[in-house]
């Protein structure tokens, strides 16, 4: 069989890491021209395939690629756009085949988080339900760690280090202001549903530092709340604590709704902090200080973990390598074979079981009260923030790629109208 | 003249490097035990003094002296306290003197920014005022960069390069989303009414970042941002804003006051980017995320600049070598002798020019239409953030030290009442 091109796309969130995936997966099937002739990526996702809008990775320099790896943010721009299913909008697929018969796309991989494995499987099935051959794997993203299966998600290590850091040095912060000063910081993180980025806040607690935290997971109790942040004040003369952007009270309003939805549906989140500070500082009376660090927390390629770095690059390489070896339908996972020292190997997932599965903290891992993490989180949590990877830098910033992004000439007379 | 102790004191808000000036002062002192026996630190600062409760650094391990240079935060403990004039409250003063005169201290250093330097220059009139011969040293520390006389201020430059650096790949990760999702991302940014650490956001410029800075320096108008909000999405999908906290309206009002104020009744600032970014929304449309970096900012010691580093070490040790050379109110202030290749120098500056004057950014630093940074500003902010200072690792975590803080016993009966 003669070489086929590849089409790769990022979707949704982008992470500090999935411009290394990008770099696995380009690298990889750049040894491998036999297999693969060229990867076009889509320009913007999935968009990029609907609309024709395709980039030719070969006119990119091995040096460009390589500098993906430690690049945040997606390099080929990245979008929120689900798929709908066949019944509901066979278009998109016709069209996804039109695009990929044009320029001859054999191979689809997807880098993305629960919805886009979700269309990763829809895709995968293209080949039986609309007879267009093409195999479609799913290379795992999100800082979320939803992700079923898997033992983590690359992309999540990343933001774990960065919240545990920022956490313990803000925390070092108010700890030295609080005699007169600041006696209560609170930082509020992502995670959406899942308190994995929360749960890393907890791991300051190892140095000594009172911290409280708000998990998705367990419904928010005020009178608890304060009663354990004034525990810790009363001990501590200071408290810190993390809030997930997704705590939410017993009746399912999030603690900071700010009335948005982004194009999935989902309620755009944030501003919990100033909530949980002012109802402190309303009841127990401490002067407060609050950060949001929203997208700096996702973004923070210059405090990667190595660890997360090495795996989202693993991830990448093994998708193409399962390609070439003829898989269909999975999803590269990471499967930890040992805890201490720390050893993982790539797996293989069925995309059947990871569409539209969410991830959540398991109870064991939050303590009993609610409010931190147990020692199992911990075992759990440690490895994925192991090793620095620095980025190089230039005149005292990072060097990070902004790639050419040349665009494959179109061979389709037909544009798409997005919906 | 026999050895006589010094007093250290870390004041007002904290920074990633004042504990490398505390490392430089200490370090320094003790290589010159003929002249200075012990120094002795104040536990939260100023108060500590007041209140007889010294910490004897001789007690720690020049491993763990040495390990303040790469940890955050104060770690003697800062406090927000301003001493009166003399005429005000004599008692304050007098109680110094008591503590002093017990501990026999003849050396006065005082780690700050502009008020701190107040209180220093009043302490070094001691001798003259009250016959208590004292020298006094004002150590400078201020991420505000707002002393005078010195080129900038220690702690300024890693502030500036976090800010850089997060604002870079923040935007490098809205530029991915803003096809389909966010297209405007907001930073607020710590200065109080010192645009200082917003420009460093300006510097993402020079990357092909679209960003529009909010000085506390310009009177807000909003109709003005706006369009240039609007004219930077037009022309690039997506838009940057790096909003002071002490952005302010033509009438004085902050774009988002809390309400409380701090001890030295200064506003406590936090809150605009919600408010800056909900504005361009109901203008523009555009989906928005924000970040505060707050506190993260500012304790930030895995990103500091190695220039900055090197500079807080030398102003602590250059105030111990001044102070044995027998100067009294004068402050070690950095010169910088060349541009580029970035050279300086630690000068000398008085304290009664440096107490209470607050350097704004010059005009020539900000373009005409209020909303960026000339080529002098860069000129100047570039060399400040220079070189990385990396933290050593242990377990994925910065390896921070918490000193033991042993007290030197107390020498007097007699108790002191903050006011």
């Amino acid at each position: 069989m003669s070489a086929r091109n590849a089409f790769y796309a990022q979707s949704g969130g982008v992470t500090a890491v999935i411009n290394a995936s990008a770099c696995g997966v380009i690298e990889t099937a750049r040894q491998h021209p036999d297999k693969i002739a060229n990867v076009y990526a889509g320009r913007n996702g999935i968009i990029g395939a609907l609309t024709e809008d395709l980039i030719d990775t070969s006119r990119e320099s091995a040096q460009a690629i390589a500098a993906l790896r430690h690049t945040p943010s997606g390099g080929f721009g990245s979008c929120r756009y689900k798929l709908k299913s066949l019944e509901q909008n066979k278009r998109e697929y016709e069209r996804l085949i039109e695009v990929f018969k044009a320029h001859d796309i054999g191979y689809f991989f997807y880098n993305g988080g629960g919805d886009s494995a979700d269309t990763c499987y829809k895709i995968s099935q293209l080949s039986e339900t609309m007879g267009y051959p093409v195999q479609a794997i799913h290379v795992p993203k999100t800082v979320d760690n939803d992700l079923p299966i898997t033992d983590n998600c690359p992309g999540f290590g990343s933001v774990a280090k960065y919240i545990a850091v920022s956490t313990l040095e803000a925390s070092f912060d108010v700890r030295s202001m609080a005699k007169t000063s600041t006696k209560l910081f609170v930082i509020e993180v992502m995670g959406r549903h899942a308190g994995w980025i929360a749960a890393a806040g907890g791991l300051v607690e190892d140095y000594d530092i009172p911290v409280v935290i708000l998990f998705p997971e367990v419904e928010f109790d005020q009178e608890k709340f304060l009663a354990s942040v004034k525990e810790k004040v009363d001990k501590y003369d200071f408290c810190t604590v993390v809030v997930s952007e997704g705590t939410h009270w017993p009746d399912g309003r999030f603690l900071a709704e700010q009335g948005t939805r982004d194009s999935f549906g989902h309620a755009q989140l944030g501003g919990a902090a100033p909530v949980v500070a002012n109802m402190v500082k309303d009841a127990l009376g401490h002067k407060f200080h609050w950060a949001v660090a929203d997208y700096l927390q996702r973004a923070a390629r210059h405090l990667a973990s190595k660890s997360d770095v090495e795996q989202a690059y693993a991830v990448g390489k093994a998708g193409v390598e399962f390609a070439i070896a003829g898989e269909n339908a999975i999803m590269p996972a990471i499967v930890r074979t040992s805890n201490n020292p720390y050893a993982w190997k790539v797996g293989k997932a069925p995309l059947s079981e990871v569409a539209n599965v969410e991830k959540m903290m398991p109870m064991e891992f939050i303590t009993e009260d609610g409010f931190g993490i147990t020692a199992a989180c911990r075992e759990y949590l440690i490895p994925l923030i192991q090793g620095e990877d620095y980025p190089p830098y230039k005149n005292g910033m990072p060097d990070y790629v902004t790639l050419e992004n040349v665009a494959v000439p179109r061979k389709l007379s037909t544009d798409f109208e997005l919906k």
